[in-house]
Order: structure tokens, then sequence, then C-alpha cells
């Protein structure tokens, strides 16, 4: 990497920071490797990946006994554990922390059920015990983590709030962001639920091969998230994929069929009578296929008019309601047929409810790696060896 | 910039391009001010800036009289009439053929009236003699242009074919690109006509300001482009931006309002129908003011589908009912505001229908400047002086 400044220090920050993108990704490597890969004179490589290594950034892989011929070269890889990122999934049922090296390798992870009328510094409350006893069982502290993304329901702003409305009570009134940067001194983001979920398909998910994709996320209430050309879609004020507020697409009517089946379980909650509806269609019952059918049909409205938009490559069917997704897709794809000019694939997400977690982790990495582009170590301190 | 092969008509061709980037879009320059622009020598620069005066790419500004220190230093501009583009508006209506330099300045324009019912082979008639025209006032040949860039109603397939639907009769069933390859020796590509529209707001309408834009085309059909992160978003398929095609959102019934307002003059065309609508809205009738409302409300409801989709910062109303926008809009505005979590803002097109031949142009041009980036020379001969 080229600099243009003369300043020693920040010259061997970039130098190092060569040395680093060349070892991401690729498999241990030799100075010469590197040298090769970097531009950079092998004493030059020599110096700086020593640094690296005293500095917690790259370890050194001890040539094995195998070789025969000459002394086998000392290989150095970047050290994943240098840095963490946590991922948030703060959602009306439940909030599930995510913590991850900075290769995305799952650290910890932890589930709690939270009280869909929990006000918002209760439920904060619940998101600082889950934290604190994620980083407790992992053995770290707040000064470990480097990126920290949280994943709510609702258009999230540029400052991380949900001030449009938001499912969460009382959460339009709240500032995560501000709450968060209190105790870690990482970069802290905040953003919308469906779109957290695209990424994470994108990412580990059914999508991996795709650039243009619309992700819905299906369960009590619908919502969407766009990747359009490989990138996220925020929209101008965050408010991109939020589609199902329009009632002309009735997304807003269609999980009513399932609670409203006959047949339901008269205690069963939303989301149990909605499972209840598809274990029945799928054995055949005939109200409940009538049911499903009629959700599809809803369904599908909104589906189209986001097809029809984007033309995506890709419609993935997440949230609770994809683990029915061999009930639904066939009637989804059907009612789909009757609105669009061209069917995108329809397939079934696989990573059920820790997308948004997985999303936010991805994010949170994406940070880390801006800053390194952007010729800046990103650790808040020196990792710790 | 650096060159990897050894080639050394390659390596010239690669210096070149280099100097062409760094007149491109600056004041006259010396030498002098290239070599510190693109880090080649002085003698290296002055060599290859011979050779592109002597082909044709660049031309020399004399120094005036007015200096008095010493002999001033010439300066070379890039020759924006070293090649020239075509962008042609095929519509059911009207041919618009527009010819313009390498800068995008128009050289020469024509308009000439379509018969709607035309069969495909009668309307290429009409756009080859359209061409002949064009090129003929312009002092020019085929060989002259560099790029075409054809706009036809409808989703454009990558081969340039629409084939899931027109309104041109026909035309699905023509290749527009064998037709005019066979004429021409530059790259010939088709697109659709809301999608070019939207390139020229950007381009030189009201939208240059503006990343993320949504592009409606208001006329007797309305359609949609879309600009996402200041890039034309085609759609995998090339189908992006139909959501008139989904009866939910109401495009199809929007301007049956207009043609069934009680006053219409029986014998007026449809077009014709709207203008006097419109007129009679502008002017206080309250049959008129009552139909444009509902036209106003169908349309909002599209246009709200666009709009929770992809959140952009603007709307364009363009097309041949954007010359009444002073009526429609206020009404758009009030409909929209039912429905839309965040409202953008709402901007009338002042390119009227010149749009989709301007988008035409301006296409034909980044196909140039992609060529220029890949490292080749663009021209498909050298150009003449």
């Amino acid at each position: 990497m080229a600099t243009t400044g003369t300043d020693p220090a920040r010259m061997r920050e970039m130098n190092q920071l060569t040395i680093v993108w060349a070892l991401r990704g690729n498999p241990p490597s030799t100075v010469t490797e590197l040298a090769g890969r970097t531009g950079l004179s092998r004493p030059a490589v020599d110096v700086l990946v020593q640094q690296l290594v005293a500095e917690g950034w790259a370890e050194v892989e001890e040539p094995g006994a195998s070789s025969t011929v000459g002394r086998p070269a000392r290989r150095y890889r970047f050290r994943a554990g240098a840095g963490h990122v946590l991922g948030i999934d703060v959602g009306v049922h439940k909030i599930l922390v995510m913590l991850s090296d900075l290769e995305g390798n799952l650290v910890q992870s932890l589930r709690r059920p939270a009280d869909p009328e929990a006000g918002p510094d209760d439920r904060l409350a619940t998101v600082d015990r889950c934290v604190d006893e994620v980083l407790r069982e992992a053995g770290m502290t707040a000064a470990d983590i480097w990126a920290v993304t949280v994943g709510v329901t609702g258009p999230v702003d540029a400052s991380g709030r949900t001030s449009l409305f938001t499912p969460l009570p009382g959460w339009n009134a709240v500032d995560p962001v501000a709450h968060l940067t209190e105790r870690f001194g990482c970069p802290v983001q905040v953003e919308n639920d469906c779109k957290l979920a695209a990424v994470a398909e994108r990412w580990k998910g059914v999508a991996q091969d795709a650039d243009d994709i619309v992700y819905v996320l299906a369960g009590i209430r619908t919502g969407a998230g766009l990747i359009i050309d490989g990138t996220l879609r925020r929209g101008h004020g965050g408010a991109a994929g939020e589609i199902g507020a329009l009632k002309a697409v009735r997304w807003l009517d269609a999980p009513g069929h399932l609670a409203g089946c006959p047949g339901v379980p008269a205690a069963a909650a939303q989301g149990e009578a909605a499972a209840w509806v598809f274990r029945a269609a799928r054995e055949g019952d005939r109200a409940a296929r009538t049911a499903v059918r009629r959700y599809a049909r809803d369904l599908a409205v909104g589906v189209a008019a986001l097809t029809l938009t984007l033309d995506p490559q890709v419609v993935v069917y997440g949230g609770g309601f994809s683990r029915s997704a061999d009930v639904v897709l066939p009637m989804l794809r059907q009612e789909l047929t009757k609105h669009c000019l061209r069917l995108p694939e329809l397939r079934a997400s696989t990573l059920g409810d820790e997308s948004v977690a997985l999303g936010a982790l991805r994010l949170a990495l994406d940070e880390i790696d801006d800053r390194l582009l952007g010729g800046r170590l990103a650790a808040p301190a020196a990792p710790r060896v």
C-alpha cells in the first residue's frame, strides 16, 4: 500500500494494515508469500509481521516436522480472536445476543424470553443482563468488543431511533445507541430486523449466490429487507422495505386468516395458532388448507409489489413462519404467477429466528472492515494477546 | 496509469488513455499540468498529447497574446467532437432521434410522428429514415457514431428484446439490436423508456442532486424507473419498475378517470382528453377537479408502493402529464400522506417528452466511458480530424 504522508508511525500503521489484509481470508502464509502478495520487501514484511504478532493481530504457525528438505518456513495467520463483535436481536418476545470473533466464528450465544408488554427501560435492562452474561461466559469485558449492532422492529433512522413506528412498547422514545455507547467504547449501530435478516441470508443463508434479494420476514407481522446489487438498501430515511404499511398490498390482513381458521384451539397465542394451522394444513385438514391459501393469497400481493418493483433474483421466505415453508411456498408461488411478469426464485430461509442476530454480527464486522479499509487499525485499544 | 503488459503499442494506448482522462472534464491544460495530474514525465506527456492531437482525440488551444512574461504554454483539451452518439426514442406516437458529441452536447435532433398502429417493420423503417436524416444534417455517416441507445416501452431483456410485453404492435417479435447493428459498427443497446427518462432526470433534469430517485412516467400509460445509490436499476431480468402491472396499485385504472370526465369533447383522443381535463381543473371546473382527484388517488397507491419499498429522496413526476404537474402534484401529495410513513420530495419533470431520448444519449455516453475505463480507446475506428 502506498502512503502519501511522511509520518513514520502512520506509515508503519498503513503497512501493517497491508499485511493484515494480505493475511485475512488466506491460508497461513510465509513472509515470502506475503512479500509477493503486498509488493513490500521481504525484510520489511518480516519486521511488520513480528510487530503484528507482538500486538496480537497475527499469530505464528510453527512449521510441522513433515518437511524433509531444508528448514521449513514459519507461517503467519490473521488472529481472528484479536477482537470480537456483538449482534443483538431485540425482539418483542425474545432477546438474542451473539458474540463472534473477527472472522464471524460464533463464540457465545444467549437467548432470553422478553415480555411483549415490557417498557423500554425493562427491555434495555434485559439486554444489559444478557450482554453481561455472554461476556462473562466468554471471559471478556466490554473493552474486548470492537463493534455492536442491534436489531429492532420498525424503520430505524440514521441516529438509531425508531421514531416512525415500532411494535416494541415505548421504544420510539429511547436512544439505544446512547445507552449502549455508555458501556462500550466501540461503534454501536441499530438497524431494522428485516434488513439484518436479509444480510444474514446473503452471508450464511440461502441467498449467498445472489446480489438482488427480497427478504420477507413472515410471522405474526410481515416485513421486508432488500439487498440490491449486493448492498443492503436502507432508503433515504431508513424506511426502505416498509411496503407492508400499504393497506392495498394486504400484508396487514394476511396473518389474520391463520388466526381465524376454524378449529384453532381457543387458548392458543397468535404464534401457536399459526403453527397449529400450518401443521393441520400439512396433514390435509381442509379448513386449514383454505386458511393457508388465503394467507398466501394476501401475502402474494405485497410480494408481487416488491417483485414488480425490483425484479429480484431471489425472494427469501424467512421469519417464524418459514418453518412451514413446505406448506406456504407452493401456494405463494401459484398466487404470484397471477401478478408477476417474471417469477423470481422462491427460497425458504434455513436460519430460522437467528437471522436477525446473525445479520447484526455481519454488520458489526462490516463496520470493522470499513475502518480497516479506511486505513485505521480497528481496535478501540490494542488487542489483548 | 501503471501497465502490466509489455506490448509497447498497448502501453502507448494505456498512457494515451491516461491523458484522455486527465483532459476530460478539465479546463484546457498545459503539458506541465497534465504531467502533474497523471504522474507521467513531461517529455512522455508531450509525445502522447501530440499523438492524441494527430489522431483527433485532443485539440490545441494556442496561447493568447495577453501574456507578457515569457512564451506562454500551449494548452490542450479533449476533443468532444472526436466521436458522437445517438439516442433514439421509439414511442407509440413518435420517433425522436438525438445526436450528441462525447461531452453530451446536442448536435442534431429530429422528431417524427409515428402511427400508433404501425407494425414493427414500418416502425423500424421510420427509425431508419429519421437516423438517415439526422446524420445527413450533421454531415456524418454511421461510422462517426460510437454508441447507440434505443428507448422502447415495456421491460427489455439483456438481449434488447421486449418479450414480456410492450404496447408497440408486434414489437416483441423484432430484434432492434440486430437491426441497428447491421448499420452501425458500434455497440447498440435497447432500454426501457421509463428507465431512460429516470437517467435523464439525474443527468440534466430536476434530480441532479439525488442518488435515490423514483421516476414516474405519467401519461395515458403509467410507468416507473428507479435510480438507487446513483445507479439505474434494471432488475435481474430487466423488469424493475413494472409495479404498474399489479392491479392492486391501481395504475391501470388511474388515467381512465380523466378520459371519463363529464364534459370532455367526444372527438378528443386520449391524450387530448387528459389535457382538456387538466386545463378545466386548473380553471376551477368542478367535474374536472373531481376527475383529477380520482386520478391522483389511484396514482398515489402505486407511487406509495414504490415509496414504501424504496424510501427514495425524490419522486419525479414526468411524462406527458407532467406539463399539468401544477394541478396534479398538490393532490398527489395529499393522497400520499394517507399511505406513506415518510414523504419524499415530489418534483415535476422539466424535460418533457425529450427525457427518454436524452436518457438514451446518456447511456450511450456511459457505454463509451466504460470502454475508456476498461482501458480501450472507444472509437470503432480512429476518429476523423
